[in-house]
């Protein structure tokens, strides 16, 4: 890890200029500096490494790699809203843990011709997610490369629950559901037709989720809490993701389409472009909502709606009827 | 994070083809297949994160990014060495907070035209150095890029020691130094000149060092035991990460040029270059030696050796004088 270490600068930092005439140390101050400290920081950032509290004695950690072109645009997104995104999808995979997440060490590879606005953007977007999880950015890495990546690892603390793996889910269980579906795979559609009718709301609304996630990161640990037999964040898309937990549980799992909710805003976007706001529900990835398993019987917590069931047997089926699940895989 | 989940294939994993042709799943289920889960991995890959054991409470957390082309060449390393490297700058920076290494996650951005058997010698790599210091791969995530970027985040355990950080030397201390220096600058100087005499011993050991440092990952627990007061892996050179301590800690350093051992290899290699065996010892990066300050009177660990001072002052000399660090930055 490179330390900010004395190159904090004195006089205020230039707005113009790129990632090459700001050098390395120059861009790790200027991505730390003034940021305030999170609970649980014991040694932020500026020397080999940070030190973190896990007073649980145990640690959740992940990790994903964003790369322009490939996970983002940054003709589509700015780079404050990628910086947000990137974190939300690390934070969404520590809350489907049944965990908190605590703090971020983040790796930009960003090429010299690089303005500085968009580093700035970034790491504003990057604190700005993480705190709105009560966690912060502990630590780093910068260097140069031809296409920005954005490298991202988040760590979390359990407070004593068990883990919620993929594999618990047991026949007769309730699948339940918490947060967005479709919409940012209708954002894309959108952003794909190329903004025809900017101005109408719906439109706006699906394009801002798609640049922006929303994961219910408190909807993991409640859940935990509430005796969550599996658990998995919705990357991929909702029946791929249920494929996940029932291949990981040896199980069956069958989605009732109808419980399902398809939002307004979908189903007026759908219709405009002439697309199907269900196929977007069921199969649209990267609103980071999150799916788990519960004891029949258990009462689901606030913001969770059941969706489903676990049966015996292996893979997902919709209203009772096989279906492909319309995953999304990179190199593929 | 991705899951390898049931993408675990039955049948033997194919050896040619690129990684486009295997995708995203097939690769994570190759990087992960069959490694032994180290000590520590309550919960390994395969989930949305993975879980690890703190049983100090506190964690050590350190990122590095490799760029192909900046950081590396497969023509001049193999995959295999370029994974080594890659974990080991991590597990140095962890060594030198006094910590013991436990776990690590990686991103791996990949052009899916990549060789399958580029990312099985870089996972076998980062697996073999990563197992040398007692520590496991428990989660990661693999993506399509246009530049080969390996994305390391390392974990560390402090045992019940106080981090020590870069700050804490003070006037009076001793410079001490566990490591090789000037090794991996002397190998960068034979492969910029083309390998002229490959067969010659010095050389060879030289550029393999430049190709894999040989950090010495248990000096720092051992340093940190003993009664360090500051410590840096020297990742940059002698004089600009003794600078480091001198910047953070609020002293001067000055290093004794005579106490800082040049290996018979560099003087030969140096003296068939017309280059200076000397100058990469004090700033030629890389080797990831550990440079650490002690309170005066204190019995060296083993492998540690006196090659300095820390006195008032500000900045760092040689032998009394004031030198220009040769550092080396990204962007500049």
């Amino acid at each position: 890890m490179c330390a900010a270490g004395g190159a904090a600068p004195d006089s205020p930092l230039p707005d113009s200029g790129t990632v090459a005439e700001l050098g390395e140390f120059g861009l790790i101050a200027r991505i730390t500096a003034g940021r305030e400290r999170s609970p649980g920081t014991l040694l932020g950032p500026g020397d080999d490494a940070a030190v973190l509290a896990a007073a649980d004695g145990r640690v959740v950690v992940t990790t994903d790699v964003l790369v322009e072109g490939v996970h983002f645009r940054l003709d589509w997104s700015t780079p404050h809203q990628v910086g947000r995104k990137a974190v939300a999808a690390n934070l969404a995979d520590v809350a489907a843990m049944g965990a908190v997440p605590t703090a971020l060490v983040v790796g930009l590879a960003v090429p010299g011709r690089t303005p500085i606005s968009t580093v700035d953007g970034l790491a504003a977007g990057m604190w700005a997610e993480a705190g709105q999880a009560g966690a912060g950015i502990v630590g780093g890495d910068v260097v140069s490369s031809e296409q920005l990546v954005v490298s991202v690892t988040a760590l979390g603390d359990l407070q004593g629950r068990a883990p919620v793996t993929r594999s618990g889910a047991r026949p007769g269980d309730v699948l339940a559901l918490c947060g967005r579906l479709g919409w940012s795979a209708a954002g894309l559609a959108v952003l794909r037709r190329g903004l025809q009718f900017p101005l109408a709301p719906s439109p706006l609304a699906v394009v801002a989720a798609h640049r922006v996630p929303e994961p219910p990161y408190g909807a993991g640990p409640q859940a935990a809490s509430a005796g969550a037999t599996a658990m998995i964040d919705v990357s991929d898309g909702l029946l791929s993701d249920a494929g996940h937990v029932a291949e990981a549980s040896g199980v069956g799992i069958d989605v009732d389409s109808a419980a399902v909710a398809v939002a307004s805003q979908l189903v007026e976007v759908a219709s405009a472009l002439g697309a199907d706001a269900r196929h977007w529900v069921l199969t649209g990835g990267e609103d980071h909502a999150l799916l788990a398993s519960f004891p029949a019987g258990v009462a689901l917590p606030a913001g969770w709606t059941e969706v489903g069931v676990v049966r015996e047997g292996r893979g997902v089926t919709v209203d009772g009827s096989v279906v492909l699940p319309g995953g999304w895989q990179h190199f593929s």
